[in-house]
């Protein structure tokens, strides 16, 4: 998606080797125009599927996730995160581990909001090491639900989220993707890269 | 809003004698359509003052909030909530009070995002003793900001929030105000009531 992609060589900046800081339109300040536009892309490029609900975690996902649900015109369901978890009984839970806080949460979502018959689409603002949707990956199966596939704002190719994705037979749809930081820099897939990724 | 009370009365659920869930359409699940529309009377109702940024605090209010910032075609910021806070530097905090959880959390908004010359909007999904908002407020007091007001969702007037704002002379709107739960049912302030309330 080439407005993402200019938005981040213009706001994103590069912290250490492996983090992407875009806290100015995605993840504290946001953008909603922006946001807009990315429900409609997901909304574009699923719309194949016949999707349900949209799922996510709090709180970065939940502005890309809300436009995807208006642009699908159905419910979106944003997962709780928990320190500890006491009353589980009317909750599907899982457990995310963050390689950024070096922490494990439990998420969680209420078994009312997810049935068998749900195809549900997951959001969420980055693809890194992949917990983060792993979890809600694991959170659908419970409910006996369908995962349609997974939309991304920002992968990051060179951490094992897509790969572990790709194993599991997943459809990724990211709308950047960032093959490398260099010198401060980043470096995006090029389509033809994504192409013979996608071929292997 | 009439369409938001009758969802209130078709999807809330009252639980003992001040908390009203309404996790089927505002804080787990979320209806995108009607947050869009939330957005758009929040839009009505302040479009005489020139706002530049719409505040919240993570995470439900960030549904609302965006749909508000799409509708001014302005940036949102979502305040973070930290257990603790050791890097303050280039923050704005302060400390929110949870009645319902009974802890104390910091809530932070980096600096650069909010300026002297910034006309901002609070948005939350609920007034009820008014910490969150009260945050929200004493951050844009430091940054030296300018509060043009505070949209909510669901008020209950029976707590204290609204009368701590009346007295510091914050104009309030809110699209649905509760005064009572009678028997497990919302009763809500009717018009004429909200005017002579106003009047005191």
């Amino acid at each position: 998606m080439k407005i993402l992609e200019e938005r981040i060589l213009k706001d994103g900046q590069v912290l250490g080797k492996d983090v992407l800081k875009v806290d100015n339109f995605l993840n504290h300040q946001v953008d909603p125009m922006l946001m807009q536009q990315i429900g409609q892309e997901f909304h574009r490029l699923f719309k194949d599927q016949p999707i349900t609900k949209v799922l996510t975690v709090e709180s970065s996902g939940i502005a890309p996730a809300i436009f995807t649900g208006l642009a699908f015109n159905v419910p979106v369901i944003f997962a709780r995160k928990h320190k500890s978890l006491t009353l589980k009984d009317e909750l599907y839970t899982s457990t995310v581990y963050s390689y950024t806080k070096k922490v494990s949460n439990h998420i969680s979502i209420s078994k009312k909001f997810l049935k068998a018959d749900d195809v549900c689409l997951v959001i969420d603002d980055f693809l890194a090491n992949g917990q983060a949707v792993e979890g809600l990956m694991d959170i659908v199966g419970q409910a006996g639900a369908k995962l349609a596939g997974v939309g991304i704002v920002i992968e990051k190719t060179f951490q094992k989220g897509r790969h572990l994705m790709d194993e599991k037979g997943i459809r990724v749809e990211s709308l950047a993707r960032i093959k490398a930081f260099e010198d401060g820099k980043v470096i995006f897939l090029d389509d033809q890269e994504a192409t013979t990724h996608a071929v292997h």
